[in-house]
């Protein structure tokens, strides 16, 4: 039996049909299954093993840097999210609202969360006084409802899960490094866990978060050339701190605003983790988020003396590593296409004649390498591995966005790239929001972000001629 | 200055207004505070930490015997949860329906989770096929929503936390088995880590769980002598598994249905753990569950040195607790009295005369009892100290339970009990829910379970005098 023969049900080719190699990958890695409740995904046991472990890294890295977990109500008054006009404008359209409670009508209908700072506003409000309460860190893990009108499972679903950061500080200054900081932490942990990079850099007006100053984001390149909006961090400035009353003493007995942000990061990561790094043969997961790094598969397991050298190797592995061994009576051929569907960054071999000689072959996912090793060194070959996958394919991932970063300077070169060459394309621009308009109506696209990394491509807007302001990366996007 | 002294502004004493001194505790220990939201709490740092350290043990319990953790959608539509017929009627008069997306009336009405066997069930019944996919051992944390008309922090809200277990089985003995092993599940974590000893037994059919064939329950005796529920685990044999149609083939290719349980614990927790340990200057936490295990508080830490030493006993004894290191500019006296409305298990004090001594002063929370240790041997003491607390803690609550708990042969001295001695009153039952409403109706009590360690106190039933069936513990509740 070909060891590569597939054995499980092929996926539509990504290069045949994207969107539906998509949701080919969600469904038969068992990522995510859908139910009766249109737009809202159930996320299965491998699909939520990921989000933990993406919750555990972003938990420690938040706790490390004084932020506390709460918990706030999942429902919000009307006349409470009615308090900050450009808040309610923004999400008040894609609301579920709650009118009943039993058989009794409300008096006042409250909405299904859509993202909680006025509920975080209405706390501060209540519990800051002194200069000696800022600042506060606060987070929470929870999940939040937009009424989205077409759906994709991770990318845009009516209800998702997320992390969402509230933080109040004394000064301007304050809440701009607290808000640059997360939106640091959010680019470390994407390249560094997801092994996936991403710009960063400020939002323009049009494209920020109703009621923000200002909203910095990390943008991603996924396989297809389309950017991603992976993570986003906001600083409000006083504007809610206004609108809510959240005033302390300073030091000179004198009432002073707080300056607030908020920063979020959600399930949606997980769509970026498969559409940058997955195949033709399914998932392809980093290992620092993988649920399973290593699976062990026994050949010819019915042989005297495999299963229990497999279980042994199991045993040694897994103070190395997350490991399973699959021991189930399917074909080898058929767990090791299992194993790639799933994304499991290594697999070992094990059959009878590899016991003979006292070795084992290492399987990558992500290249398919063999690499037989002497059993003696198993662990440490292993732990190499895991690391040398990590670093491939952030390197692979890296690549792929240079090679789908353009540069414009005229609008006919512009127009000429968004039209044939999906991937990122830079372009200055001279901060009019006519511009911005002008360019998703001719080409399609959309500012992801405005780089803290500028170059100076040319004086000019792409758009219209006039002196341009700043440098621009531009994409179609999810 | 009396270190004994009062500095943060007393509470209302338990043995007063019960009620009050436990609002007073959840204020003043900063695990709640109340929003605009009707009946919802805001889970503040402090008691969301607790809620942390609940998860953490437990998940860890459900992970090493098989569970996964899932996530469902957090709407059911209204003709799924009308799908079984018990079910719906014990939870539609107490959810909230939600009746419009954004600006659109919904074709059919969403209700928020009040628990979700019916999406569960949806679920299941897709993805099973064989008795090769089962069991099915799904866990999922969130939270729900039940719309209560008298509501109190942790205890009854509309909306809490919990988790909430679903399983399928091939065989009726399985389930039961399952069922059974959460209970002890539950029962042992809450003696062991809360230091709460439970009652286990089960409910009688007017208090299961509405749809299920069975429903065990944890039951616990609070300081004001009523009882709480503390966690309950079903089994619904295949009485889910009809009305959503999940079968599998058996290994004789014949389709059967499965075998469900679901089980759950909530914040109500956080509720059980203040009232059973806490005292008139606050909480008192269990060291195992605690956020903070051990605050060292320096005197007069303006002395040089102090505060650097202070300091160096942080960080030594951070390697064997939770610890945390008061420098604030605060009066000690200000300290001692936050640290025990906070429940800290220990207090260290460290000053000027114990550096010179090589000393330090180790306080139990629990009993005040103050032991001086040479600071050679400081992490051994506490370590001891939290050990000696978390049991002390524990014995103490039995014995509560115990000088609690009576028993009544005759109807006149079941009243006499109910109306005088708050507690739980074991008395035997004849099976009859009339004896059951009786009960309720002449002494304001409901059966809390029929526990599995029975004893024959007569032969009669308590209330009708007939044959009696089983002994049951009654008792008020929360």
């Amino acid at each position: 039996m070909a060891k590569g023969k597939k054995f499980v049900e092929a996926i539509t080719s990504m290069d045949e049909d994207f969107a539906k190699w998509y949701t080919d990958i969600v469904k038969k890695a068992e990522l995510v299954d859908y139910s009766s409740v249109k737009g809202c995904m159930i996320i299965r046991p491998y699909g939520y093993a990921i989000w933990e472990n993406i919750q555990k890294n972003l938990d420690e890295r938040l706790k490390a840097t004084g932020h506390e977990n709460v918990y706030m109500p999942m429902f919000i008054p009307e006349s409470l999210l009615n308090k900050e006009k450009d808040h309610v404008e923004g999400f008040a359209p894609e609301v579920a609202w709650v009118t009943h409670g039993g058989s009794e009508e409300l008096a006042e209908r409250l909405c299904v969360r859509p993202t909680s700072e006025t509920l975080f506003c209405e706390h501060f409000a209540k519990i800051v006084q002194s200069h000696n309460d800022l600042p506060k860190l606060y987070n929470q893990w929870c999940s939040v409802v937009r009424w989205e009108k077409t759906t994709r499972p991770f990318l845009r679903s009516t209800e998702f899960l997320w992390q969402e950061g509230h933080t109040i500080h004394a000064t301007a200054e304050e809440s701009e490094k607290e808000t640059i900081s997360i939106l640091n932490m959010y680019a470390d942990f994407c390249e560094n866990v997801l092994a996936m990079p991403v710009v960063k850099g400020r939002k323009t007006d049009k494209e920020k978060f109703a009621g923000a100053e200002a909203t910095y984001t990390i943008e991603s390149l996924m396989h297809d050339g389309k950017a991603l909006q992976s993570g986003t961090s906001h600083n409000f400035g006083d504007g809610f701190a206004k609108a809510f009353g959240i005033r302390y003493n300073d030091k000179n007995g004198q009432l002073q605003y707080v300056h607030e942000t908020s920063w979020g990061v959600t399930t949606r990561l997980i769509g970026a983790i498969i559409m940058v790094h997955g195949d033709d043969s399914g998932l392809v997961l980093p290992p620092r988020i993988a649920p399973t790094q290593v699976m062990i598969i026994p050949i010819a397991q019915h042989k005297e003396g495999v299963l229990e050298k497999a279980e042994e190797l199991r045993e040694r592995v897994s103070k190395v590593a997350r490991v399973k061994l699959d021991s189930s009576d399917k074909m080898p051929g058929w767990k090791f296409s299992e194993c790639e569907m799933k994304g499991i960054p290594v697999r070992v071999e094990i059959g009878p004649k590899d016991i003979e000689n006292n070795e084992a072959v290492i399987v990558r996912r992500d290249n398919r390498e063999k690499i037989v090793v002497s059993l003696d060194e198993l662990e440490t070959k292993i732990t190499e591995t895991l690391e040398i996958v990590q670093n491939a394919l952030l390197e692979k991932a890296k690549k792929h966005r240079e090679e789908k970063t353009y540069s414009a300077v005229t609008l006919e070169d512009f127009i000429e790239i968004a039209d044939n060459k999906p991937g990122f394309i830079k372009a200055m621009w001279c901060g009019d929001e006519a511009c911005e308009n002008k360019l998703k109506e001719v080409a399609g696209v959309s500012s992801r972000c405005m780089p803290f990394e500028q170059e100076k491509l040319s004086d000019k807007c792409v758009c219209c001629g006039k002196e341009a302001k700043t440098m621009v990366y531009w994409g179609k996007a999810y």
